[in-house]
């Protein structure tokens, strides 16, 4: 399994944006949804053995997680707006505890410390731009990295996520958008 | 410079598309869309030394080609919709010669035959899933990229393209997306 946590720190936790207006309006959600897409989508397939854990954290709060199962999405394309779609149905159930909104997603309240506390067993990795390079490095076909959206994890995410100790890796001698993070990930990945 | 040439076989070639319906009534025009996406953005900057053509073949015809320019774009933003507007915008222009439609995309009747004439010195590298190994390969600072939408190349298209002699490239054991492969293709040349 490998999974990806992508923090919104400004992606909308209600659902009244409008779909013409994902990168403004939505808090640049359109981030959120090319990750999706990056993480999912293979020519002509659909990755199963995938999950995607957005967690938002942008107006009007409080936080909302939304996770999607690669093994059971349906209803998925790759662009944008229609996934925007589906996150906004999902934001539209109002619970605390995780619920399902449509095959494959899931919504719920938990934060941050909540999704790191409830993953299990799994390798945890920071991609970040001073890590070790994920080409020479021992990664577990079990694993969970973690993203920022267009802004840097904060101080105080920073150092919830290293209590959990991950590995620390890098992509290239280049910063990235987080959606290509995850294609260049599973192209190593792939390889191996 | 790294080039990228991508075929749009139904992609829309008049400007009557709805900005709501890019994967629909467009024609696929998202996936090429995050091909500029891919080709262009890093994290908080854009890449120059790049350019993208699209060389567009679906309804109502004829053929419509849309060169975008690194060192001279401006108003290029990451989402699909405001990069499917600027697309829009080009092919309300009607002419057979490349003219500027905005700061950067230039729009003409190229064909895929006049692109490939035009290129001038590059070494050209079709990207292919019996190819040699990218990371294996030699590959030129100054290298043209030949990509396909959700459709392979047509016969004809393909054989059009091997007269060039291109380098036949794979990018891993798997089949990806258009734009992902330019995100992988990217982060192998920025590790040189």
């Amino acid at each position: 399994m490998r999974r990806f946590i992508v923090i919104g720190h400004k992606a909308a936790t209600a659902a009244d944006f409008k779909l013409d207006d994902l990168a403004g309006g939505a808090g640049r959600l359109d981030i959120l949804l090319r990750c999706i897409n990056s993480a999912f989508f293979l020519s002509h397939d659909l990755r199963k053995d995938v999950e995607v854990i957005l967690v938002l954290l942008g107006p009007p709060g409080p936080v909302r997680t939304v996770r999607l199962v690669g093994s059971e999405l349906r209803y998925l394309n790759p662009d944008e707006r229609s996934t925007g779609a589906l996150i906004r149905n999902a934001l539209m159930k109002d619970t605390r505890s995780e619920e399902r909104s449509t095959p494959g997603i899931y919504v719920s309240s938990r934060t941050f410390q909540d999704v790191l506390g409830l993953l299990g067993e799994t390798e945890l990795v920071y991609l970040k731009e001073d890590g070790e390079d994920i080409r020479s490095a021992e990664v577990s076909d079990n694993v969970t990295f973690v993203l920022s959206d267009h802004m840097d994890l904060t101080p105080d995410e920073e150092s919830l996520l290293l209590q959990y100790r991950p590995k620390v890796l890098k992509l290239g001698p280049i910063s990235y958008h987080a959606d290509h993070c995850i294609t260049i990930v599973h192209n190593e990945l792939d390889r191996r």
